[in-house]
């Protein structure tokens, strides 16, 4: 019997930027990044894929984006008219969504070194990075995205994902961009619940991590409601900021048990899919978060003063901390919250044994390896009764 | 405008090991790769795919495993009777069988620390290694080469693939296995099409890094026709062995242009798809590699004896050197070679500027960026001329 051992590295770089008017003539960060990296062989072929909810709310986007292409022809050629693709979560049930992007990179020769740029929110790009990353086994993927949650979060990692067999992201790659460009004007057309959405992915990392960008958040909570772009500029690139360190610093491909960003997710994750995806990614996480904190409380890890801190942070940004599908299946023979099959599908997901980031103080998270169902029941009724009886909360 | 870096290094380690009856219940080497990766959590699952031809010709193998398996129920559990997929080819152009194992991944929750065993030839381990590759991202995936071809070059590698658009590997990802066990065993009941068709992966090997192993395989290739063992696991462990240190030393997930171990694969893969893949992929590299060999010669760079020396062996090993589809096209109106759409595949399917490897001196590749179309011609003339006049080659 003999072995032959192979080990090796692999590096990865890319920058996330921030911008304003990614597609104006005047703006270079585009044709830069491109000219930078085509090594001399001409024009970039870039595929452009494109939400159609942005398109939308921007219906000047497709001209634009054909003036800026002509503008730099010496840097990069579209291959064709924007790809329009439906957006929101629902975009990742459709295989026929993924298959279209597949062909269009197929008919128009996009290869290994030409450019596909997904502009959207974290759905789209989700669907369109997984079209990059298994097409020609990864072609260049630059991604522009379009709400607070894809330019904090989803957008700046190095994941994608399709869901299939009604398990949300069980297909997908660990795939970093070439490069992430965030663009503020974008999020002047979002709807308040997207506006919103995103400073729940904030608040999550402050969390578990970063004490100082709790009280940040806490303090521009009004501004923030008042849609006021500095502080939600601010709260983007903090959260962003620490994404990508976390990534960079650690278990990227996530090769153990171990997520700590998911803190809130587990029972997030299976929100959306009880909810049929009507709630959206970042509404869910916030009844994740508050479901979480009130458990860390009840088993005695975190004070009553920062819980309740933490909910009161969420309702003044105008997060619902319960809905009654939480609650799902308690009142059903066998008696156990729907909720709690989350648990096995979180745990199944990242493979390994259960772990699941509890909060020890404000700015400290802590991780744990089983939680007791009879303390999450609790914790849900709690949840349950503030929301109904619009208790107010006492804070530190 | 602000930039956040991102820049990080994901390290890759995998063992390819060699053995003969895997499933014998004194063979410990499967169990023990899975014990020591378990991390104490108890018996690992286990989902076995298995290629129909391996099952066909050893009839005992399902309960080998089930035996394997019972034996070692502390370590493994098998998920499932294995599940039976085609093999050859044709099931890359299937995405049905990709999605009965992904269903099959998602049915018996086959986590990310859990194993996916694909025991088969070159094209189900592609397949099945894709599936493992986007299901949860990732899960283990230990690979069982049964083919001459599997076990010295693709199943050793870190690539998966299917086909689409009836480009040949469309569709895959850079996905390193979790270990690959080659069990010389599954060599003796391979078809002498498959006994002969990993060969024509070593000679390229050889040609382009290694004129010693070159001499190997001529001094041992009347022994090799004769299909005695000894010499064909010398040939497989040092062709697999060269293709573990070229990936690992250099760009294993191919950024670049280059792909040296594609030499004569440019044409090859054209072959297998003119042929509606008949042709199998060995057999396509061997005419691939009696082209480029040719062209080489022709255009100055290699000396005609070392290329008739190379045509004889590929001649004396059972090859064909010419088909008649590699003059498909020429008597057309265009007049031009249909092989010749191959040349801009393969530029598309790497990326970026055309890098073709051709040869030297034995032992020594050497990149070009632009193959002459006239020249290619003459050479398919030669080769048509040789394969039909039976003409003896006048070898060093």
């Amino acid at each position: 019997m003999k072995t032959i051992q192979q080990d090796f590295q692999v590096s990865f770089s890319y920058g996330v930027h921030f911008t304003e008017g990614l597609f104006d003539k005047q703006n270079t960060l585009l044709a830069d990044l491109l000219r930078q990296k085509s090594g001399g062989t001409g024009a970039a072929k870039v595929l452009f894929v494109l939400d159609e909810g942005v398109a939308k709310a921007h219906p000047q986007l497709t001209t634009d984006i054909a003036a800026y292409a002509a503008h730099y022809a010496d840097t990069l050629t579209a291959v064709a008219a924007p790809l329009l693709v439906p957006g929101g979560e629902e975009v990742k049930n459709k295989p026929a969504v993924l298959n279209q992007v597949l062909e269009a990179v197929h008919r128009f020769g996009v290869c290994r070194h030409s450019y596909l740029v997904a502009i959207g929110g974290g759905a789209v790009l989700d669907m369109a990075g997984l079209a990059a990353a298994i097409a020609h086994r990864g072609i260049r993927h630059i991604r522009v995205p379009t709400t607070v949650l894809a330019q904090n979060d989803s957008g700046v990692g190095v994941k994608n994902s399709m869901n299939a067999f009604g398990k949300k992201n069980f297909l997908g790659t660990f795939a970093p961009p070439f490069a992430v460009l965030n663009d503020s004007c974008f999020l002047l057309t979002l709807e308040d619940r997207d506006w919103r959405g995103g400073i729940s992915e904030a608040i999550k990392v402050a969390l578990i991590k970063d004490a100082a960008f709790y009280e940040q958040i806490k303090q521009q909570a009004s501004r923030l409601v008042a849609r006021e772009m500095e502080p939600m500029q601010e709260l983007i690139f903090r959260c962003a900021e620490m994404h990508v360190e976390h990534i960079g610093s650690g278990d990227a491909f996530e090769f153990g048990s171990s997520r700590p960003l998911d803190f809130g997710h587990w029972a997030a994750h299976k929100l959306e899919q009880i909810t049929n995806y009507e709630l959206r990614h970042g509404e869910a996480v916030a009844i994740g978060i508050a479901l979480d904190v009130t458990y860390s409380k009840l088993a005695g890890m975190l004070s009553e003063a920062e819980c309740n801190d933490i909910l009161s942070l969420l309702c003044e940004l105008g997060f619902d901390i319960y809905i009654p599908e939480l609650s799902e299946g308690l009142d059903t023979p066998a008696g156990k919250l729907h909720i709690l099959q989350g648990l096995q599908e979180f745990r199944e997901h990242l493979g390994g044994q259960l772990t699941i980031m509890l909060l020890e103080q404000i700015g400290k998270g802590v991780e744990v390896h089983h939680l007791d169902e009879g303390l999450v029941t609790e914790a849900v009724n709690q949840l349950k009764h503030w929301h109904t009886e619009k208790v107010l909360l006492p804070t530190s």
